[in-house]
């Protein structure tokens, strides 16, 4: 069995592109007792797999040049020499970016085919469903009538967090960058959208937007924006940091105001984390995801892409806000 | 009665000077029934006073100009009207910066003089020590053998702060600027004390004094220091907030290196807060701290001007690092 595979060709520096990967056919053997065989259905492009590309501590091992990229995927079993999983299984988990992969099953979640469609356990119902589940409900704590910012509102992550707080009564500002993803945003339930791509004053925007101030701020950009929503803190807010998007790809350390007068100020808790520093709670998380989408109060976008040659261009698009919703590669 | 009396003359750009505080003899009436007349003992001068120095919006009202500046003070009770507070009552409250001061008893707690100076009330069984009780205990919550950094160490609330954590067991790391305040602080038991005005680069000197990374960090500081002791959080590190005196004169909002990818990639939490967040367990606080007093396990340092006419010297002074622990004026 041949599949293609994508390697990391080099590291970048600053704003990836197509030469940072390469596409290579290698040879599969047959499952050996206890593997599986799998065909990959989705694959899954993250902001934060920009981290992995590059040397150094973080809170994920980097990929390593030569070797393969891997990362959420859904695939499905196409040979089984592992009772647990049967062919016909459909899994998610983290997996190399390859047409087949063989596994020994370890680090597979089977996942129900008659819940929601299968793609959205890469969106809604995993990875990022579950990052917005914990980040706010967990961190942020909003509570009914006060105001919750989101900065990229209309990625995978924000536009659950936007979601998840109207479900809990609060009023929702989300940020975004184009006037489709706005139109998005409104049409999400959310209060407010601002494009900040063509507001002249994102402070005043945001300002006028939160005129009683802002309770809970879920950040999935960093820079300017962050720095506006500093200014409009009310007593005892919430920050999650999730993500700043807005500076993977710089190839110095970003320069900004201190924040720490305004955190003092307003006696604000800032908690960067990451959805694994949650992972015993997984399976809460996605029961009640589900339980809300199937009651009809959640609802998914997606940006699909087709083709296994386009992950590495999904990838990149990412970083000039192609996506709305979770952005996926549909390889089969 | 006279009675002298400190005015906040005008406001200050950047550093406070002489030309802010204007003295002036004020006529006080008899104390009329509730009331009771008071004479200052001691007056705490506190960098956070700075802040009341300016217009606009923060934790605490700013100060009028052409009015009293006030701060906490430690006064006796020499006439009364009010049963609750009988003639030689000893009292610890917010108070004009006056020799005399006439007050309806509201706000003021009774200290006993039998369990440490009362000065100590402004002090390590005052504001400050609460302030590095509840920010250590409550928000740090270091572990046995975990790592705490605390900047401004061998201020009026960083003396508390290593000494609490070293109750906790942890290992105490402290900045200061002078060789007499880091001698002070490895006298309190400070595993390592680093001059920050002496050492050439605090990044390479805060890493070797912590080599095992930082769980804890106190920062009463903010500025370079902070930048450094962020590159070195641990997984899961707590931050307490508390002051940012390296910034509080600035004229423009201080810009530095963007602290969050540093937070998020470290799940730390970052929290700020004032003393007064905590105000309904303040007895909690004092009790504890009394008890750890009287048992040794703590001890004090005070830097005491006296005088009333050397008040505004002695605010001036803290800007410049003149205290060792805790800055008081002794009035009478």
């Amino acid at each position: 069995m041949k599949t293609q595979t994508i390697l990391l060709a080099s590291r970048p520096q600053g704003l990836p592109t197509a030469a940072q990967f390469q596409f290579e056919t290698r040879e599969l053997p047959a499952p050996a007792a206890g593997q599986v065989l799998l065909q990959t259905r989705y694959v899954s492009v993250d902001p934060y797999m920009r981290g992995r590309m590059n040397e150094g501590k973080s809170y994920i091992a980097p990929f390593q040049v030569g070797e393969p990229i891997a990362g959420g995927a859904v695939a499905e079993v196409i040979e089984s020499q592992n009772e647990a999983l049967p062919v016909g299984s459909v899994v998610v988990g983290n997996l190399p970016w390859q047409e087949f992969v063989l596994s020994d099953g370890k680090g597979l979640n089977r996942i129900p085919t008659d819940q929601a469609p299968v793609s959205y356990f890469l969106g809604l119902l995993g990875m990022p469903g579950l990052t917005a589940y914990f980040g706010l409900l967990d961190i942020c704590q909003p509570k009914p009538g006060e105001t919750v910012v989101v900065s990229g509102a209309a990625g995978a992550v924000g536009m659950v967090v936007g979601q998840l707080a109207k479900i809990q009564g609060a009023r929702v500002i989300g940020t975004a960058g184009s006037a489709e993803k706005v139109a998005y945003l409104k049409q999400l339930g959310f209060d407010e959208a601002i494009n900040y791509k063509t507001t002249p004053d994102m402070a005043q925007a945001l300002a006028a937007a939160a005129p009683g101030g802002v309770d809970c701020y879920f950040d999935n950009v960093g820079g300017a924006i962050t720095d506006a929503v500093y200014d409009l803190l009310n007593k005892h807010a919430r920050i999650a940091l999730c993500g700043q998007i807005a500076s993977y790809n710089d190839t110095e350390t970003p320069v900004g105001p201190r924040p720490e007068t305004k955190l003092l100020k307003s006696s604000a808790r800032l908690q960067g984390f990451i959805v694994g520093d949650y992972y015993s709670r997984w399976p809460e998380g996605v029961q009640q995801l589900t339980q809300w989408y199937r009651q009809g109060k959640l609802q998914a976008e997606e940006t699909i892409t087709e083709g296994f040659d386009q992950i590495p261009a999904a990838f990149l698009g990412l970083f000039k806000g192609e996506n709305t919703g979770k952005a996926l590669v549909k390889v089969s």
